[in-house]
């Protein structure tokens, strides 16, 4: 019986949405469960399971809550002998966009030597750059859609073929977001994604485009894949729609597809998933033109972890705990310093 | 005036060679300055100057310095009533290989905001694994040799071209890294190499190729660069050749070259550094190979900062201390939850 420890909040555009994702997962997690939150100044509080509601932390009552450290292997109560450690098996990373998928607090785990499902900073890193996850997918051969980088600071502006899709580099879900018709509306989607990042992705939008997502893991046994879902949406869901997708835990629409599409979608999931991404529960999402699939985006904390995706998110949650990936012990001998020190003595 | 505080060891194959390039700056930067030593259990001590000599690390005399935390917005001593912070305006990563140059340290200090030179987490993580290296210097249109990536669990061995040159995927230096020239030599080097990394990059390997290294920042005023240096080497430096290289305060040798071959490797540089480095003294190792020059690796944390490279170090240390990257504030204001209650509440 494994015991979790979620860990939510953080300073991030979707600080809110990762509170009601924890919620979600409140219910739908059957074993045992704490809930630690990492507030806008990055203290970290032991949340009493009856004050998991959203307004307990918009209110500020969360700083009543019991505050906890980060040290050597653990979470840590303050005390005045000794400090007492916050007793749990595996921490579970639910913290969105900054923060839990760009590396920051996948490398604390990793630094102060806890357990944990969620990406690894390589991962996270190439997940959370959009460009970095083209320039990766194309190392394995999974198609993506053609694109442009432009920064805050250079001189020359593109002149795209419109429509374009316009993001910031960076950012989860659609926050940052336009599709531009034209020059005006192009300049325009520059300035609101610039409000998010220095750097920018511009690729073409084709209003024919299909959408489909997949979520899964690589156990011993295997991938385990949830369903593959085709999202309900009005051209491009806008962020208000998907922060409802946070909060899911049912009514996912099955995608009709037939088997050779359905096949393009798995084995484009096996090659971003492995080895890169084991020891996460992902979400990728894909694009489909012409019967052929692109990868659009990865994520490797999606809201409320596409717990609705699966049919039995408990079993997906068991499978993935016993098969994280293993560490490298590195030796600390000081070989090299005793040999120079013996050859100075001779 | 700025005071830094020099963050070394590390758990890493080069902690040991992070000591000694501590204790070498300990004399090259003229300011105040103040040593924080990580220990191979990721406890952190203060170090005096005076203690600042390989034995006391190595003897583990260094735990009778005083233990220190990282919290928010720095490092503290535990005091009974209230932790003392200690002072310093920016910290310097010297950790070498892992835990420095992978983005675990760089996370830490972003995470608890604390101001640093050294390689952002994005930065870290591409210059630290060898493909990502590539796959970055392709989408800047910098060439790189042609490679491939085996991984220890891959069911078929690639038969190269002999001979060709395996790496560890990840690793600084030059360690787990041999030269192969027939099938048993090829698979002994990658019996070594797997012993550090489960994923292994395999190039071609060329007699005649030339080796130059490059340092540089940027600032507001440009960028600032140290000599080409003509790295001095038999075939390829071996660990601890390079090792002594971390010591260094002296004796680069400057290479003698074409204005055409300069002009490639300072465009290099500029593309890989641009704006992804920015905050890092960075060294870049480039090859040439018939009057073209390839971009070998990054290193965002080089041995001793490749302070011996530089004609005034404590010029480049000033310029990049005034030139941080800046961060962007995420303001969390529960306006989402609040407009979902008040919906409620109607």
């Amino acid at each position: 019986m494994k015991n979790y420890a979620v860990i939510f909040g953080g300073i991030s555009y979707e600080h809110e949405i990762s509170i009601i994702s924890a919620i979600t997962l409140k219910d739908v997690i059957k074993k045992d469960k704490i809930f630690i939150f990492c507030d806008k100044k990055r203290d970290f509080y032991l949340i009493a399971k009856e004050n998991m509601k959203a307004k307990y932390f918009s209110s500020g009552e969360y700083k009543k809550s019991e505050q906890i450290y980060l040290k050597y292997s653990g979470f840590y109560k303050k005390a005045l002998l000794k400090d007492k450690k916050i007793e749990f098996d595996l921490a579970i990373n639910l913290i969105h966009g900054k923060d839990g998928e760009d590396g920051l607090l996948s490398s604390l785990l990793e630094f102060f030597d806890i357990n944990y499902i969620g990406p690894r900073v390589e991962a996270s890193v190439v997940s959370f750059n959009k460009e970095f996850t083209k320039l990766y997918a194309s190392s394995k051969n999974v198609p993506t859609l053609s694109y442009q980088v432009i920064n805050k600071f250079d001189k020359q502006k593109p002149k795209p073929k419109y429509p374009v899709v316009i993001k910031p580099l960076r950012l989860g879900s659609s926050i940052g977001l336009s599709v531009a018709k034209n020059k005006d509306e192009f300049e325009y989607a520059l300035d609101v994604a610039f409000e998010y990042d220095n750097d920018v992705l511009i690729e073409q939008f084709y209003d024919n485009i299909k959408e489909y997502n997949l979520a899964g893991i690589k156990s011993k046994d295997g991938f385990l894949y949830s369903i593959v879902e085709e999202p309900k949406k009005e051209s491009i869901l806008d962020f208000d729609k998907k922060y409802l997708d946070f909060s899911r835990s049912t009514g996912a629409n099955k995608a009709e597809l037939p088997s050779n599409i359905i096949s393009q979608i798995y084995s484009a999931f096996e090659s971003i998933y492995e080895p890169l991404f084991e020891g996460a529960i992902i979400r990728c999402d894909f694009f489909m033109l012409d019967e052929k699939v692109y990868l659009n985006e990865i994520n490797p904390v999606p809201g409320s972890l596409a717990n609705y995706l699966f049919d039995d998110f408990n079993l997906v949650l068991d499978k993935i705990s016993s098969n994280l990936p293993k560490k490298r012990k590195i030796n600390i001998d000081y070989k090299y310093i005793n040999s120079i020190n013996a050859v100075k003595c001779k």
